[in-house]
């Protein structure tokens, strides 16, 4: 126990390694901090200055909500720069606005979204031929706004830019745990940052119904522990959106996913109710009775309300994950299959389906669907929501369907930033369809499912990572470095939070929560220092690794809810080690950056010590620090025996192996982030090839 | 240059000294963090749990509004744990809740605030006479939950607690700058949680008339840039502090500070117009015309209009800072101060005030006014608000006068907590007032001037240090403790963040713009680094700092506006070197501890050089910057001279002396704050006597 410990009790000393931002260059004149990377641009070597003066002047096509547009941008850029323009009486306007024509009524799927934006040291412009064009190059001048040595300016730039896919959409689950408007909209505000143009709402499920419905009022009042919206809010809601160019599809998840449905409508299911709101995740029993004419006749005046309400072109009705148990229990719809030669449950989910879509076209919509609604013979209007894999889209583009990609896009998997943005909807499968096929394929949806958030840390599992899949969702295909888009990132997520997003504010608070208010400045400083390098698990791994049985009324206040999923401490960590190794272990720089990194990872465990005895909800994690303490002692062996250089003996790393494969275990549902990078190490310096080899 | 700069442009490693909470002992039981301090609490050893299953009963006497402040703290308590409630169907009450009757509909000064809590394992109860007693026991409980090792609980007391003073009040100054309702909503929330009642709303200035008025609307539409608060606003906002058991006062100050009136109306004014919202700070010449009839017959009908729309019995009226310019100026009024026997500008103005008291009281109001409103022979039934100094509340009390103490407690001079803290009503001359005379003393309020405020930094200039000042009114005299009152505003600052204060989150964000969103994790520890231990200048110096004449134009973006107003790092590191001092310099721990602190602010200095080559925020600060390092090698040969034994050089002495001496002056409007503590430490080993004599 070194230094740290000596003193604990009375007062602590902490070494904190203070590593670099990848492929930020101190005094370099970094890249305009753009995300999604217009299609193209081309920098000079002038600015536009911005102060308290600026102004903007719309011209061209105009309307109020392009007028609203321009107040918000204008206070973002308060928000961003802190200089005020309330009390401008500037005449000469800093950024010319010219519109060409309106956009539809109703925000349709192909609008041109294209704009031009030049910015020269004496002005600039932004140049669009719909409003749709011009609040995307409003939003991309807000990213280009910097401080420089001499005030705000916006770097000197051409852009043309336009949109790769014309459907770029997040769906957040608003069922499995209700999420407040307020906290939809600031993400809205969040879509518009980021130039997505969908918002996929899906507002049914076995947990939760969530809309006012004036024709079965006992859908909500009964299905939603009275947490939905009113009528007047969605309105509110697609308003406010519309104002963003954004879309508002509704999803009703149908047939499955219904449980709480049926809370207040046991006629409509294929089983004996009585039906409470489903409490716990996974996929149930309950579903609708396709045999079932009064159901039919139900849905068709519920959707004819529901097309009334959302006026987008498109009605998703979710059709995802039946498992048929009630179908099979339900000797009349046995009958009816066979009657009706249904040989299967899936075929008689097509039947369903095909009775559901034509429900939906005769109120004027078209359909959306996960996968499973492909069946043969669907319309061809409809559309192919992909989340199982990307073999549904490429072959739904074969047979002439258009689709989107979901599966990459799962925001509640917990994966890296970079693991998402590889996925590219014209890749794999997809990759070989003609070019008419490929044009079929409309875009995609980041998915944020809700089992594991709630108001308080859903915008820390959409944000930032939600900008990078929008980037490969507007951006040319061939723009993939990972590098950039990190840099970028990492500037576009500080500036995400002037809209109001709390996908940073809340880290700190939660931890101060878990902590307790009374917990001291050093204390918080040790479990900020364990929470920064662990992630929580993986994939669907969360109800497998838990000690209880989760269900909607688990509080989400532990460390696992409360870290960010992706570590950019461990992130950048493992680079610094991959380039300590591809030196030849002989960076004497890098050496002692990681041997201070692993020596305030080795002593943290000591330093949390007094809240593992205060707070359960530190004691809780007593294991995962103790492995990181652990790891980092394997990782300080590893750089010992780097500086004495030839080859670590072979017992050795295979020990060192174990304890690291004890430590990568899931503990409190956390991972060990810097576990792999220190693996890395072990057997780099035990192969002297790689290590010591080139020396 | 140590091994920080060596690093540098490659990575760098950083030492961060990590220095105890004073007074929270690691691993002890901490004392109840309850702010203000009770009247009466004895602990015992026992918890009671709260859980998912936490609920409240209403028992006694109930209103629609004790549904509210139940729900509202339900919310809290969500936020406060993470624990939901919204499932929750338990039916045994975790807490009761008795309250005796109504209080008055329209809340008056004086009413009873007391109430009674009581906490064992197996449930909790308060008990109050009324639904203002009520909340306060709501409130304590709030404070009382704590994390525990086995979860979420509140130790066991019991409490009897009610105010010292019935007048506890926060002034807020709309004017100078706009400040949104839901800004002011939230900082009523902090009021509650701080027990103070009164909110004094400061609505019209030289530079803003803040006002809808009906009667007379070119008051706000030409004398507010827009920015006013419509009669509908403030009723929401009366009822908002209602339902927290908050009286609102409204101040409409006269004859001076009313420069913004008479934009719409120039009639009223002393001087001949035309007249323009005022952009500068400061005292201006314009006032109210005091022998105009028609100015009063205005004002009769403006305050009858004002006083029906704030229903509190108190109504104030200002009256300061009246320089006389315009009058002298005006022969007519020379000729009426001839005419009716007033020798001074004091005696004309003493002539005015007595008219509008007659209108407010006409109007069924008390009045409250400024130190200057009090003049001889003026109604008794007014209130003081003592801003000068504490000799007028004594004088006023005195001759019967009712007053409350301001002088001591303007938020906006930049104290430290301890010296507001220490500034009680009752000390200096109102001591040997006799008991009667006390009587007349209600209680204070914190006053917030708005020059160098807006949306983004109030909460901070306000927060945490009003909760401090509420506990001055409402605890008894006794409690005085700085270091238990500082540990216990730790944790009071951080549950203030629940309730949507943004007094900590601003500051990390700030920071961010002021580095620009791309700098990197090690570029903004840097400027973290100084920004922790630099304050704005204090009292009324800022104008005579500036560069250039500041107004309400002025951004308030720059280190200065974004830095909390005291030093937490400064004032811990202060503590240490005491210590050390007291050890006889030594204590080889703290020694340690020192020079780790010491040698970070050493190097930070070259860390911070690729942002000031960025940012003009930054550059800004370099000279500050560089203080703080040669004031950190002042330090560090200090300690030198320590480890030798032995007093150090005059000679040496004096040098470093000089050295502070430039360090304390000023630049880019900031204090370094540790250069008294450093003084201190240089002094202690030049005088062998208190540092090394007692070896």
């Amino acid at each position: 126990m070194g230094i740290g410990h000596w003193l604990q009790g009375v007062c602590v000393i902490g070494f904190v390694l203070v590593l670099c931002a990848a492929g930020t260059g101190a005094q370099e004149r970094p890249t305009p901090n753009l995300m999604p990377w217009p299609a193209n641009l081309q920098t000079g070597s002038g600015r536009l200055r911005i102060d308290s003066s600026f102004s903007v002047a719309l011209t061209g096509h105009t309307e109020a909500r392009l007028d609203r547009a321009v107040q918000r941008f204008l206070r973002q850029l308060e928000r961003e720069t802190g200089l005020p323009f309330s009390a401008n009486t500037s005449t000469k306007p800093t950024l010319t606005v010219h519109t060409g024509h309106a956009s539809k009524e109703v925000q349709e799927l192909g609008e041109d979204e294209g704009y031009a934006l030049s910015v020269t040291a004496d002005g600039a412009k932004i140049e669009a031929p719909t409003p749709l064009g011009t609040m995307h190059g409003l939003q991309t001048f807000l990213q280009l706004v910097e401080v420089s040595p001499d005030g705000f300016a916006a770097p000197t730039v051409a852009i043309q830019d336009k949109p790769r896919f014309s459907w770029r959409g997040l769906m957040i689950d608003v069922s499995r745990h209700f999420i407040p408007l307020d906290v939809l909209k600031r993400n809205l505000d969040g879509l518009e940052a980021a130039k997505m143009n969908v918002f996929h709402w899906h507002l049914s499920e076995n947990q939760g119904f969530r809309v006012e419905s004036k024709k079965f009022p006992k859908l909500h009042t009964l299905g939603s522990d009275g947490l939905y919206y009113t009528q007047d809010e969605i309105r509110d809601l697609i308003a406010y959106a519309r104002d963003r160019g954004i879309r508002v599809v509704p999803e009703f998840d149908m047939p499955g996913h219904s449980t709480a449905w049926f809370v207040g409508h046991p006629e409509l299911a294929s089983g004996p109710g009585p039906y409470e709101i489903e409490r716990k995740w996974g996929v149930f029993d309950p579903a609708m009775d396709p045999t079932n004419e009064k159901a039919y006749k139900f849905l068709d005046e519920f959707v004819g309300e529901m097309t009334r309400l959302f006026p987008d072109h498109y009605f998703h009705i979710g059709g995802d994950e039946v498992n048929g148990k009630q179908w099979d229990a339900n000797p009349k719809i046995q009958e009816f299959k066979k009657s009706h030669n249904l040989a299967t449950n899936e075929a008689l989910q097509a039947y369903f389906s095909e009775r559901i879509q034509k429900i939906v076209t005769k109120h004027g919509k078209a359909v959306v669907g996960w996968d499973e609604v492909f069946i043969p013979g669907v319309p061809k209007d409809i559309v192919i929501q992909s989340w199982r894999g990307q073999e549904s889209l490429a072959k739904a583009a074969a047979q002439g369907y258009h689709g989107i990609l979901s599966n990459g896009y799962y925001l509640d998997l917990g994966w890296s930033t970079a693991r998402h943005y590889t996925v590219d909807p014209m890749s794999g499968p997809a990759a070989s369809l003609t070019p008419e096929q490929q044009q079929l394929i409309l875009g995609g949806e980041s998915c944020m499912w809700a089992e594991y958030v709630n108001a308080e840390n859903i915008d820390s599992r959409i944000w930032p990572r939600n900008a990078a899949i929008a980037e490969r969702l507007w951006s040319p295909q061939n723009v993939t470095d990972l590098a950039s888009m990190y840099a970028r990132l990492h500037a576009v997520s500080a500036q995400l939070e002037w809209l109001g997003l709390t996908h940073r504010t809340y880290y700190p608070q939660m931890l101060r929560r878990i902590a307790g208010p009374g917990a001291s400045s050093e204390e918080l400083s040790a479990l900020r220092t364990l929470a920064d390098v662990v992630e929580p698990v993986k994939d669907y791994t969360r109800e497998a690794t838990a000690t209880a049985e989760p269900t909607s009324a688990t509080p989400l206040n532990r460390v696992v809810d409360a870290v960010p999923l992706e570590s950019d401490v461990a992130r950048r960590f493992g680079e610094l080690v991959d380039k300590f190794i591809s030196s030849s272990c002989r960076d004497a720089e890098r050496a002692a950056q990681l041997r201070a990194q692993l020596s305030a990872w080795r002593e943290n465990d000591a330093w949390l010590q007094p809240l593992f005895l205060r707070s359960f909800l530190v004691k809780e994690v007593a294991a995962t620090s103790q492995n990181l303490s652990s790891l980092a002692a394997v990782g300080l062996a590893a750089l010992d025996f780097a500086a004495k250089g030839g080859a670590a003996p072979e017992d050795w790393k295979a020990q060192q192996l174990a304890v690291i494969g004890q430590i990568e275990k899931p503990k409190s549902q956390l991972l060990v982030m810097p576990a792999p990078a220190i693996q890395k190490l072990v057997e780099a310096v035990a192969a002297g090839a790689s290590c010591a080899a080139s020396r």
